[in-house]
């Protein structure tokens, strides 16, 4: 079970008929949004109202006055690469992404840019949690997720089913506006500290940079990706 | 006085030359990092050795061994605005930013695009504390941030000096790739919760959109001002 919170969050996950076991409201929150009681009578979920006082012990953070015990999400092995699209697909690889704020702010993109999976390692990345889930306002439910024993085997198989594969790097050469949006596209994105690891590097067809003139020289985890997700955003057929 | 911490973060404040009382390192960091003393002694830096775990009490988050108490960063006021350039400028306006983790975030592709300038409401804001300084991985200290009374009055200043105004809403019709890359640009972007005022969308030349497709169609706020900020990166005179 994980425990939600925030008003765009709960609804989303109400929204999109999610596995909720009990959805909690603040007193105040049951005066002031109207829609709310109905449209879980409709969906029948279990809800309890709370003064917010009692609310703010099960949710401590931000909840502003509404909080839920959602079952987990369904995190997909690799079979789902079968459902990928053949034409104009778009999936994001994480290599390494540790930090959840980054990894609910990438989420957002995700969902935002039509993008069709989010590929991650299961042993160097972040899982899925409460602050994923929040920081994605309610995307997470919209977006497929699957956790992976090896990234290299997956960027084969990616290969052999029609995606090409767009690393971004410093080192890179090419940019994202000149790739092809008609083709089904693989981005990587390297993790927060380290980039991407050498042998996807070296397994990627283009190698994206996001020319850059400062002084820091990188960019946080979550802007890099949705620059290049907006970039690469699959044009209409 | 704030206090730093973190290698990326520190070594910035070092290589900017910035104004440090003293410099905190772990005995590891000592033995790993060769430069790192020399580099201190050379610019008259104090610095103190501790064995780790005391470098943990001063500086209890993700310090890798490196911690710095640093004196405030300084914030310019509105007389600043006359040092802007007066051709291909570029100017970030956060109207209600809120979160560290978001400002952190933004501060990094400011630096990464070479923007001039970063203005913030003074009573709606996130100040520029330890997270912030953080998050941005020491690109704050190549930023130029200046907390202003009124957006709405700073605006029209800006149009008088030849900046065209760029707001960003969901309601916009104009896309970033169109606007003309040579001209004074000042972007805005609006709060997490709220967007931009409206006063400030009716002040706006231009009103950019972000295509989307997704079901939560909005980005975390350093997402998107990342993706304007790069699109609107000024182009080599």
């Amino acid at each position: 079970m994980i425990k939600i919170y925030g008003k765009n969050c709960v609804y989303a996950a109400i929204m999109a008929n999610s596995d909720i076991s009990v959805v909690y409201l603040s007193e105040d929150v049951v005066k002031s949004d109207k829609n709310i009681l109905d449209i879980l009578k409709k969906r029948v979920y279990k809800y309890v109202i709370l003064p917010k006082k009692k609310l703010d012990i099960e949710f401590p953070y931000q909840n502003q006055g509404y909080g839920a015990h959602r079952e987990n999400y369904m995190i997909l092995d690799e079979s789902y690469l079968d459902n990928l699209p053949k034409e104009r697909g778009r999936v994001l690889i994480l290599d390494g992404i540790q930090d959840p704020h980054n990894f609910g702010a990438i989420l957002r993109s995700v969902d935002a840019f039509g993008y069709d999976l989010v590929i991650l390692p299961k042993n160097r990345s972040v899982s899925v949690n409460e602050t994923v889930a929040h920081v994605s306002t309610g995307a997470i439910e919209y977006t497929k997720i699957m956790y992976v024993n090896s990234l290299n085997n997956i960027v084969e198989k990616l290969k052999k089913q029609g995606y090409w594969i767009c690393g971004t790097d410093a080192k890179g050469t090419v940019l994202s506006k000149d790739i092809d949006k008609s083709l089904n596209l693989a981005v990587i994105i390297g993790s927060e500290g380290f980039g991407m690891s050498k042998t996807l590097v070296n397994a990627s067809d283009f190698l994206i940079k996001i020319p850059m003139k400062g002084h820091v020289n990188s960019l946080n985890a979550s802007v890099s990706s949705g620059i290049v997700l907006h970039d690469l955003m699959a044009n209409d057929n």
